[in-house]
């Protein structure tokens, strides 16, 4: 059976690099075309591509291929499915021209995420959200993946939501600095040191889940409070949970719930089993140690216990390129693809 | 005039080192003795102590005494006041013979610091708790300072409890190594890493700030709730901070009385001026940038900001070793020189 | 086909683990028994080990097994092979009495590398060492592998010193901290430093190369100067080389020569393809990035240039827990077994 | 007595903001002016310098100045020395300038180094340069400091040049991440990494000690070969140096010789007493713990052993943004006044 060919945009930053390393030797998809800013475009990819990620050279096939423009008209023929990993102001326009020109954008970019026609996906959480797809304007369409951050909070927090309900939630990040892309930030910022996320992060951490944890027409209604900060780590994002739950479940309820739930998720190629491990430890989770589990997929929760002011404190943790960004987009693919919604 | 003598016990660790540099030309105290364990006793200090503080080498004159065993009756003749930076389970009980025999016990540890007649002091904070000294049977007493994630939050928290009222606290931390001491995290656990703090740290940050920031006679009143990890910084500890006040006020109302505190301090030697930063950059405070503020001494507060579920949000920072321990016993010292309570 | 069950000696240490890490799935090998010091006996493995490998938890089958004294008579029936991950000082002797009972003992400890009837062995550079095992004294024998950056720096000089050899060496070297094992390093220490190495590294990486590189009767003989340095780095020791050559070659030539090496390497399970991985990029090799390369086994050689003093000068790295030690014992072990002098 | 007032060029960088802070409070200069590039021309330097010196906040004074150009015609009346801070391909022709224009140019870059006219400068080793500043064409004159790596070099060596005579040289680095400016090395590259450095850094490491430690008209003569990596580490360049000297000399004569050496300094306000430090420790020097030594302006030396290539090898360290940037030039600075040199 021959893969269906994608295209990478935004091919040559962090999460672009990991999108192709992802899907080499992937069972379904093959990177056919890669599409970067114009100071790349026409080069080949491994000339242009600062490739650095640990312990694995750029696929050898990519490393050829001519960087193309992210414009729709220059795609390969036949290719209707692009990944899109761009970052900057323009990723929302590029996108829209994508889906407006009929290809499937499954995209990491953030500029989406709050129209309420797309989809904020996560396949082992919100699948159905899916069906969104078919109410967009337009020959194709795009579905996103949430921040990075948001990611191991709702897989965490979902089987709680569903079964008990939250009606508060306060989180705290310690993030990875490979979440700031390529070059990102600068080594006298970061060795030894830690700081607060300057950005609109604790804005995307406050609103993300609500809509991932709602329903397809209308976002889950609780007040959450994020506060996110950057640490030197190189991968891997800790998140600190408190969250008041209806009816004051003990530290034990939640972890029971957690370990019986996600038993039954649908079979993705890229599905780590289990999707969500529970660590006894008490230093753990720890981003070092914990975030390649499950071939970087898995969410690891741990530290359950009392919190005085909200009821419970937990702690859960992902890899934020990989179940963050890359390996989210690449499981969204996955999931249209198993749903039959691929043009 | 003459200097007083004091002694350092748990002099070969982090936190005894510190206090013997910052000791170094004190203008009122000279360290006249240096007592640790029984594998240091009898050595001169320089030859066992694991030296390493940046950018300084340890006083001739102190590095050159024999060190002593931790038992008051081994003290130099005419030295009343000893500087506790025992750790360990034995640290309680040593500091109870000196207080019995008549010592001024200045400690740095946690051994002693719910005992009702103990005062749990910062001199900017609760100068008042001072009185409990007289209160303590035995010839001597005992006084201390808080962990030293609690040092920071009290110096931030303590004008808005007392003008506006906590009514609910959440904090996370972010904590420097030198917390664990010497040789203590392992560089393997914390180089690109962090993790949950597995001792019984939060239950201290959950419990001191209420006995700081109530009466003398009775602790504050409302609920905390901490989480505790370290990050691979050297020296400071970042702490998040939400915060549930009476009134609901602005974060500008919390800046403007945070900017008009603490104008009127004692003059004590290692007071800082001003003893409260208040940073308006977005990614700040940093513990590499600002720990050092303020000779070690300041606390640094910044982002302060609505928190949609308790109100008010704010980063506050201090020098873990410094204004969290060493500085913060030295600064209880001198406090306890000015008023006159010295043996 | 059934596997040739081993037992791990000091298998709760950093290079035990990788051990049983990297023996999990082995197509000839099978972990049959965990021995360790009498603290950890009697106790199941899964509970004693501080098991920290970044994204793989502890192999459950092994978890269960109780852990052994490092004694020859309490190994399981049948089981003739050991790996050695000991430290310290009883190693030699612990392992002397492993080989006087008749066991194969493939160690990666240091205590009988200098012996001049003990292969000091790397299966690509100097296979035919392993003969010496059949004139050891006693009914089994001991073979080691080199210390963690002698591994890269000998498979990096091996074709140069055979095709052109070697008159002088340099070498200095930046030195993860597992290397130290667990808990090896304090975090004090390293985080954001680097530190001359104090123990006797330099000494080890002056001598054992000679060993190696020299025929089975008699070593080489050449001077080495090593300058050992601790950085901040997890996993990966970079090596900086300066040697003078015989007939002083060009860097071209050089580069040439090491290109065309190591393309007839016999077939064992873990040795990697290629071996020698030539980077042309001017900031590599670099640990983080290069070291997993070939699944940990590969050496990553860059900037060969000029050396105006002693001709050449270039780079070389490989994992130090992997390629310069669990790796390496795996190796050896492999090479035994496929010359057929396993017992 | 009135200070003299000086430009900072490249003000806003880390080496401009280094240059700000030192002289803040010196007894004989003032900063009069701080100039940048185009971006920076005319707004608060307060606004522009992204300032994170650890401990300091920018001097109030200097942030309300108004950011000048870099052109001769703009600097204040009256002001006649520029320190140069700046970097860049157009670093030479703006010092060419202000030389040019009548201005004393004390420069931190590269530009001018090798002009045999330009000395090349470190006040207690071969302040005797001072004198070419006369013979160069123009009204002004201009005067470099070396690269951060070769001032602890030259002032480790330059008393067994002169006593001994040095006949070969090898230099391995551990530089720090300032050394690269800001935002400079990405914290992606840098954490838990280290990597060969890129630029032509080993060029500069090996020629210019030879121009310091030569005569006025003629460079010293003997070949050099260096290895320059970067480290994560925050400051503080570790040199590791092998060396061949004349007449092969012990360990104990190299450590003799450097004891006795420097004892008669120049006083110039910045000048550390005792400029070399001599560390018995066998894991020192190591940067976080003595960069600072001395202000900032000492060089720590250790481990000078015997090397069996070269004869001696030993370590040296300084802090590169200070002794081996601001401080150098400063000192520079100093030492031209001290001559009566200044315009």
């Amino acid at each position: 059976m021959s893969r269906i060919p994608v295209a990478i945009l935004g091919a040559t930053g962090m999460v672009g690099q990991r999108l192709i390393q992802r899907l080499s030797g992937h069972p379904w998809f093959q990177v056919a075309a890669v599409a970067a800013s114009s100071r790349s475009v026409g080069r080949p990819y491994g000339e242009v591509v600062p490739w650095r990620l640990p312990g694995t050279a750029c696929d050898d096939r990519v490393a050829r291929m001519d960087v193309l423009p992210c414009e729709p008209g220059r795609m390969p023929r036949g290719l209707r499915v692009v990944l899109s990993a761009l970052g900057g102001p323009e990723a929302g326009e590029i996108e829209g021209r994508f889906q407006s020109s009929g290809f499937a954008v499954i995209s990491n970019a953030s500029a989406w995420r709050d129209d309420p026609l797309v989809p904020l996906l996560v396949p082992e959480v919100n699948p159905e959200h899916v069906a969104l797809v078919q109410k967009q304007p337009g020959l194709g369409y795009i579905v996103t993946n949430p921040n990075c951050c948001v990611v191991p909070l709702v897989i965490a927090l979902a089987p709680l939501h569903r079964e008990m309900g939250i009606q508060a939630l306060v989180v705290s990040t310690y993030q990875a600095v490979s979440g700031a892309g390529y070059p990102g930030e600068s080594a006298w910022d970061m060795l030894g040191n830690v700081h607060p996320h300057p950005g609109d992060e604790e804005l995307k951490v406050q609103t993300e889940p609500l809509k991932i944890l709602g329903a397809t027409s209308r976002p889950a209604d609780f007040p959450v409070s994020a506060r996110c900060v950057r640490v030197p780590v190189v991968d891997g994002h800790l998140i600190s949970v408190q969250v008041k739950l209806r009816g004051h479940p003990s530290p034990e309820a939640v972890a029971a719930l957690l370990e019986s739930s996600y038993g039954d998720l649908p079979t993705l190629p890229s599905t780590p089993r289990p999707l969500l491990l529970l660590t006894r430890q008490r230093d753990r989770p720890a981003p070092r140690f914990d975030a390649d589990s499950g071939n970087g997929m898995a969410v690891t929760v741990g530290r359950i216990e009392c919190c005085p002011v909200m009821g419970i404190k937990l702690f859960c943790l992902a890899h934020n390129t990989i179940r963050g960004a890359a390996g989210a987009a690449i499981a969204n693919l996955e999931l249209l693809r198993s749903k039959g919604l691929l043009p």
